[in-house]
């Protein structure tokens, strides 16, 4: 068949192939698979890197389908070139079990490198992505031996633009002149409600270009145009590229065609005949694959195994001439370090000090630990001494600038995360977790171990008033599902739970204090087996206690100073220190029950955020001293004893819990 | 005095006010207060219009200070131009009790438009108040009549500038050709972690440029050059102004100006004393005024109460010619609206359906109900049809399209919401209440009434899988301080919620589903009072029930239908119905223990989200069905089957309970 006939076919396989899922379904996203065919079929035939037979090849190209929604797209390119994705689960797209879900989902679905759909996400991992590759060729290439060079392709949307997140994400990508970023963006001028004119009418071409990107603008349907841009890109060396490709959203249908209709709903029988008869294929097939499109793709599967071969040599040679570094690339992530420092309990530090302090000492033991904070690293103590800052064109550094950008930074922590190399982190004020929520969410759902170093947790933190102090945050967190939140006591809690987070490779949120705690003395409390057990018993007499205070961070040492006047006046008390929910759950019932013995029903919990959840484990004859409300600008100090973090309080509240026994 | 050089003494006092606060409290930022002295001294006398005596005028020109971490200028502009905020709040700055917090709160200090701190949410806010401004222009301003021309001033910083949030409303702002904007930017080259270098280099004249922005770049120590600006800025009435001014951070200071320190801590005595000396003003003494500065100031106080006199005669004039306008006008909001819809039992309708008759219902009665969605209007159902949408030079109309831009829309309600005649509403699925949390947060502690309406609001959604599926989000907002959630379980709950939540004018989160559900008979159940009061009995037997149902929004027809085979089965059974935990706590201690007796220990809740938090209603013997994991994608009545949300998992559970007891 003739090369161009033969192109034509492969490009409108695709675009049925989409098309037939979303109408198998009755539900998804044509309007994207069949707009971007064409690129789809350039940029997996004659650009994209990978070997089908194994998708988890180090040097493999990244693709990520930044508008998730049109997921259909990858799962047809998937399956056509290889990946172990069969037609069967193309039928049984979006359906309960099938690897083809309503969004790409990493890990769940072969080749599907992150999970997208939030809109922008996507877009900002890739970066994360480039930004892990441009480490990873820094310290592992050499001359003549570029065993790390691959790119990251991502396609996006006029929803991906149009989230602040993607402003964000390229701003610090082309301040970092990052080359390796080619971005496809799908500029077909619908949006969900209408016309991307009621509300998207910037120039995108000139934002781009200020935020230091390459921009080309395409026809997407011009395979020959789209070829060039892409040569053109991975020419640019010093900028990220945008290539801004006019396509049409449900490209084909006679009558969908450039209409918000054709975004979020099946074409619809009629119409779906319609566009195989416009298209020359059988309209009274579903799913069907010439057999020239089968041949060819076959073929290709072959041809792509190949860029692994080729680079499986290079990296023989490379074996031989730099062993070490090798082994440390195969060996892939760099576990080893000792035991974390211990802290001495004669003086107070806050819990972000000695955070700082263990970041510093986990930087020294382990080359691919790295990380910053939105702007804030001073505050948040991030800052990898004695290391050098990532920047433009000096990429083998370890201390990243994210700048005021919280949601890109949780976004490239997850991209970083991706990569599997790398152990990275991100750091802001507790109460701005907020502003990152969509990408924290993400971590979760891929499992990707992504570390969130939250610093300010509490009213405690003082003047900066309620604005800047976290209430319903370390809630909200723990609500999260498969997140590990932990709020240390002090010091060696946070070693400790540093030590804890890196060895679990599971994303994690570290909730750290401003002020200055005293430190637990580890020859007298079981600080590492009980940060590991998420809870466990810091301090008590003898005898069945009669009550139970659970405190987590700062409210420890509070809970602590209560339990000299408490046993004074003849009670006898339990203190837990509780520095993680979900680790504690994650024990056997014995455990718990051994902690929180049922029989026990007196019990004070202490900690300064919303009461909303403690009944878990205060139950129903429990009290809390808690926070329901705004905080309020004063001396840190003032605002926790205004509100009634006290040791008075804390006697008074347990004498009321024995008094209404 | 001459003039130049009273200027100049008004300019050093305000500087030296702004860092005598910092040093005196120990605490805040001085470099802000002191690097744009200059440019507030020019806003604050030549261009602004307010009366200090009288800080509600309808007509006063709104200013907002974006950088709020810079609130000390502000506090010390509202001193000196009279409004009612003493010498002894400046000296109270930072500490418990006083009117001048660590970041600006409204409704807490005269004078202050807006809470700012959390970077881009004043930028955003300033969006939402041009909005509010232009429809309420095009609804009230009549031929030499302009009663409503009032602009927005923002002050606002590199950190604004490098939230995502500010880069989504800045598009939407010039998008809409919000000439009514002036925004200036200090360009000071300094953030927390150093140069604005190391992660900022973005062009961002070329930024705003592309998003239809007029950039005028000034000295920001060239009072001239600032009037030209701002001149050139009111003349321009299709597009938003940005004024570029570079600037210095602690302007003034010998050793810490242009340095990252001069930021957030106090300069240090010794420093004070140096920039006092420098400046020509006594270095013994602190929050210094000159006689010839108060003189100045007193005059100008003044002059400004003038500018309200001169409206108020136009107004009066207004009124003669337009009594009916003028009427609405000082009515503030129109609240008048008769009982909302009522839905027949017989058929099934999804909540967000609901929603969608009743908001296009109170539109019909309230002109001032505005609002719209993240560009999922179709899918949320928030469009108001019928009616026109606000769109570049089409004020007059009440469909916002924020585009896909979730975090701008939340701050944007917010803006429109400060606003105080407008009751605007903003919308999206309740998975991506994630991306605008900050500005949620924000409505919350502003007590403003905004309006939030989140549809798809559990795993009931279906094929579009866990990336869309909320699992903690209606918890995550439920402990947000100050915001009523309501998640109704039919269409008639949905119409009372909706009253409510209007009636009420305080900040509000409707959470919808997506799927269709029994309606409820209004003859049958007391839904209206039920709604009101959060919680209410829905059904049950004769006797003492033996265990209760919660349940809240889709789930509560669940528990409905296990109530008649459990019935049969002899088990008695209360169903309440729970919309809101917010209302429900604030009713009397007797209505709670009425609904939730303390001796019925046996309680199921049931509603598709996490379970963290229910123990609060359900106690030590309680159970639950929720869902604590991600969910999948498939269609959406096996997804809710899949993970137990189905009759017979309930009657299940309720046995279970029955056999435990």
């Amino acid at each position: 068949m003739e090369k161009n006939k033969l192109e034509k076919l492969c490009i409108n396989t695709i675009r049925t192939l989409g098309m037939d899922m979303v109408e198998k379904a009755q539900s998804g996203h044509p309007g994207l698979p069949m707009g971007a065919s064409d690129i789809a079929y350039v940029l997996w035939t004659d650009f994209l890197r990978y070997n089908p037979k194994n998708s988890s090849w180090a040097n493999r190209d990244r693709f990520v389908l930044s508008a998730g929604h049109g997921c259909a797209l990858l799962y047809s390119m998937l399956h056509l070139t290889g990946f172990d994705l069969s037609m069967d689960e193309l039928k049984k797209f979006r359906q309960w079990g099938s690897k083809t879900p309503g969004h790409p989902e990493y890990g769940h679905t072969i080749g599907v490198e992150a999970t997208t759909g939030p809109l922008g996400q996507g877009f900002a991992m890739g970066v994360g992505m480039g930004i892990a590759q441009a480490f990873l060729a820094e310290y592992f290439n050499k001359k003549d031996h570029s065993i790390v060079d691959y790119r990251i392709y991502v396609i996006c949307s006029d929803g991906d633009l149009m989230e602040g997140i993607s402003s964000e994400a390229a701003s610090i990508a082309g301040h970092l002149n990052l080359g390796n970023l080619i971005y496809i963006y799908l500029d077909n001028q619908i949006s969900i409600e209408g016309s991307t004119d009621i509300a998207f009418t910037e120039d995108r071409t000139a934002r781009f270009r200020s935020h230091n990107w390459q921009v080309i603008e395409v026809d997407g349907y011009n395979t020959g145009q789209i070829r060039e841009a892409i040569t053109e890109a991975q020419k640019e060396k010093k900028k990220p590229t945008l290539i801004r490709a006019k396509t049409h959203i449900g490209f084909g249908s006679p009558n969908k065609q450039d209409t918000a209709a054709a975004h979020g709903e099946p074409l619809g029988e009629r119409e779906v005949r319609l566009v195989k008869e416009r298209l020359g294929f059988p309209p009274d097939k579903s799913f069907y694959i010439p057999d020239e499109v089968k041949k060819f793709f076959k073929e290709l599967t072959i041809e792509k195994a190949k860029e692994e071969e080729k680079w499986n040599e290079l990296f023989r040679s490379y074996k031989k001439k730099f062993s070490d570094l090798a082994k440390e690339f195969t060996s892939r992530k760099n576990m080893d370090f000792k035991s974390v420092p211990v802290f001495p309990a004669e003086k107070g530090m806050s819990t972000r000090d000695a955070s700082g302090q263990v970041l510093n000492y986990l930087a020294s033991q382990l080359p691919f630990f790295v990380g910053g904070s939105a702007d804030l690293a001073p505050s948040t103590k991030t800052l990898l001494k004695g290391f050098c800052s990532f920047g433009p064109n000096q990429y083998g550094c370890p201390n990243f600038h994210f700048g005021v950008r919280e949601h890109a930074m949780g976004a490239i922590v997850n991209g970083i995360a991706l990569q599997g190399n790398l152990i990275p982190y991100g750091s802001t004020f507790l109460t701005f977790s907020d502003y990152m929520r969509g990408s924290i969410r993400l971590a979760a759902l891929m499992d990707v171990p992504s570390i969130f170093i939250f610093t300010h947790d509490s009213i405690g933190l003082g003047e900066d008033g309620p604005t800047h102090q976290p209430v319903e945050h370390l809630m909200s967190l723990r609500a999260v599902p498969n997140l590990t939140v932990i709020r240390p006591a002090d010091a060696n809690e946070t070693a400790q739970a540093l030590r804890l987070i890196v060895k679990r490779g599971k994303p994690a949120v570290l909730v750290l204090s401003r002020q200055k705690l005293p430190v637990l003395d580890v020859e007298q409390f079981p600080v590492a087996d009980g940060v590991e057990k998420g809870a466990y018993i810091l301090k008590e007499g003898t005898g069945t206690p009669e009550v139970i205070i659970i405190a987590t961070g700062s409210e420890v040492s509070l809970a602590l100073s209560a339990y000299e006047k408490l046993s004074k006046n003849g009670i006898k008390i339990r203190i837990v220190s509780m520095p993680s929910w979900e680790l504690f759950e994650e024990q056997p019932e014995e455990y718990q029950e051994q902690m929180l013995p049922a029989k026990i029903k007196l019990r004070l919990a202490i900690e300064a955020g919303t009461t909303l959840g403690w009944q878990r484990w205060i139950g129903d004859k429990g009290a809390m001293i808690g926070i329901d409300r705004f905080g309020a600008s004063a001396p840190g100090d003032i605002v926790m004893d205004k509100f009634g973090f006290n040791t008075s309080n804390v006697i008074q509240k347990v004498k009321e819990l024995i008094n209404k026994r």
